[in-house]
């Protein structure tokens, strides 16, 4: 049965991206050898991590402005100390927005280098928005940011206007949406949502930013140390490094980010039009705040989850249920989400809501 | 035509990996959904990682011995600085023993936390040996040491007796041979050798180590953290993972530590053999500290290398250019090396010697 995958992360990717990855780990181009066997060193893998890495400068339209994208492993969690370490002087100051647990989790390990001001937060509300309004401190040495949401479905639909460093997490929604990359500085993201499978962490760094906090930086946590190795400073993630490329080059070959960001306009226009038309169920986020990429919403009536399930279970649709600090339902529609399986799900929903 | 895959690492996994592997890709436990795509809390990926961290335990014979064994992203570099975060006291001394570039690698991280005694080196031979007789200091956290030199083809065949705990790098021979595992508090070792492909590192702690430095620990640094929360603080890289557990499968099946070392055994000796018999090569590494994962040697007369290089590139050998501090010649002989393969390699040297 055709399965319609809402996994909020590993989650669904291009079927061709499963298929060439596959014969990859059998006989990578043609070489007699596995991928998984090769040398991260041999000619064969350093084209692979040079065409990723031109790729994400391309896509984000980031080429010739002192941009550099690495591939490392240890999952954006790193990042979360790696970003301070890299950035916040001695005695430093850095700004945080905090829009949910992610944000609350980077904020947590940038207190280790110095002090960090929370700018704004919706936590009270259980993130239920992204806070407006709130004022940058000139003298932060950055600003953070989490561009979406996963768990509470919110996404920042403007980005603030600011003199200092913007540091931005968009794990769950980067190559999903026209955005002036341009405007931040260190942009990073686990590939597991829109760009590959779990086990390496994209990062997008303005080259010029780096170098100035004083500090002595650990190698393997230095950006400066592994963009002069190519990305190669230790042996790479080979396998999610090699599946990212294949995900980005199917990105680039349906019409990159201008044309995938109108397939998830029409996928979100499509699932939150049937939460607000049903009287069976409610959005959770707040309506200007809405994600396109995760849809978190909730019966008005939970003694009709048992058949809610059901009917979907049936449908093949997968990974449905919402984070335990929201509950209900969370439809992830990622960039590899085609718009038939959001139409699988609508459809549920309006059958629901004629037997019960 | 057949290839004989000498890679350093990455390097050869057993066939059957590639196999398996594969076809999760396309239809993990005939779910109808790739490995790639499941979260990594699904049912089907907690049982994955489960049964690799148990697995880990009972082939190094420590179940039930107060030991962990946990699966992180980063690679065995980041554990150069997770192993003095988690064990150098504030203002504390650790011991290492200098035997090559990762222990040199593994020393420089170190510095950043506190005194770093080197009780031995072999730098000033090119690392061609294995130092011996040196003394560890009594009031050291710890002592760290690498247990086989993949670039210069030495390995570590006795370890040192002491009250203090013991860390071992073994990213180059876990699993290979028969050892006391319960004699050190922390192993840790990157999949890309006899674990798996690269883009994961095993780290296995004796838990009543853990918790006595007085210092705080960022969070994806800190192995008790890590621990408690089943090796999942953070999406772990899942393909890796995967991939590892078959390769374990595998050396279960085929009888585990006992029954492969008798193989590396048997290989070393074959490839050590015609190394010291043929009068056109000769070995690098100091006879008693030979490695048998990585046999390190040179042409006597470099003026037969371009004939030798055909001839292994005729005979389907990938992966044997020496590493480039060292020259000549590297051949890897991890545990899914067969014993064939290393006859190929042994005849093409006898076949040079009637030729030249």
């Amino acid at each position: 049965m055709k399965k319609h995958n809402y996994s909020a992360g590993p989650c669904i990717l291009p079927q061709e991206v499963f298929e060439k990855s596959a014969q990859a780990i059998l006989n990578f181009n043609d070489s007699g050898l596995s991928l998984l066997e090769i040398s991260h060193r041999s000619k064969d893998f350093v084209a692979v991590m040079e065409e990723a890495r031109a790729l994400v400068l391309e896509l984000l339209d980031l080429k010739d402005k002192g941009y550099q994208a690495i591939f490392l492993g240890g999952g954006a969690s790193l990042e979360f100390l790696m970003v301070p370490y890299n950035l916040m002087k001695e005695n430093g100051k850095a700004a945080y927005l905090n829009t949910g647990t992610w944000a609350s989790g980077a904020i947590k390990e940038a207190k280790f280098f110095g002090t960090t001001t929370v700018v704004a937060s919706s936590e009270e509300e259980n993130f239920n928005h992204i806070p407006k309004g709130y004022t940058i401190p000139a003298d932060a040495d950055y600003f953070h940011c989490t561009s979406n949401n996963t768990i509470f479905g919110t996404q920042m639909k403007e980005f603030p206007e600011t003199d200092i460093p913007v540091v931005c997490d968009m794990s769950s929604d980067i190559f999903s949406r026209k955005i002036d990359f341009s405007k931040f500085d260190i942009i990073y993201a686990g590939a597991q949502k829109n760009m590959g499978p779990a086990g390496t962490t994209l990062v997008v760094i303005k080259e010029e930013i780096l170098g100035k906090t004083g500090r002595t930086i650990p190698s393997m946590l230095d950006y400066a140390k592994h963009i002069k190795a190519d990305s190669m400073y230790n042996t790479p993630p080979v396998f999610p490094v090699y599946a990212s490329l294949l995900t980005l080059q199917w990105l680039k070959k349906i019409g990159g980010i201008e044309a995938i960001e109108k397939i998830n306009d029409a996928k979100a226009a499509l699932l939150y039009n049937e939460i607000d038309r049903n009287p069976l169920f409610r959005g959770t986020a707040a309506v200007e705040d809405r994600s396109n990429m995760n849809a978190t919403f909730l019966l008005n009536d939970e003694s009709h989850a048992a058949k809610f399930d059901e009917m979907c279970k049936a449908a093949g649709i997968n990974g449905l249920p919402g984070h335990r600090s929201v509950g209900g339902y969370r439809a992830s529609m990622y960039n590899a989400l085609p718009l038939e399986s959001v139409q699988v799900l609508a459809d549920v929903m309006k059958e629901l809501e004629t037997i019960v």
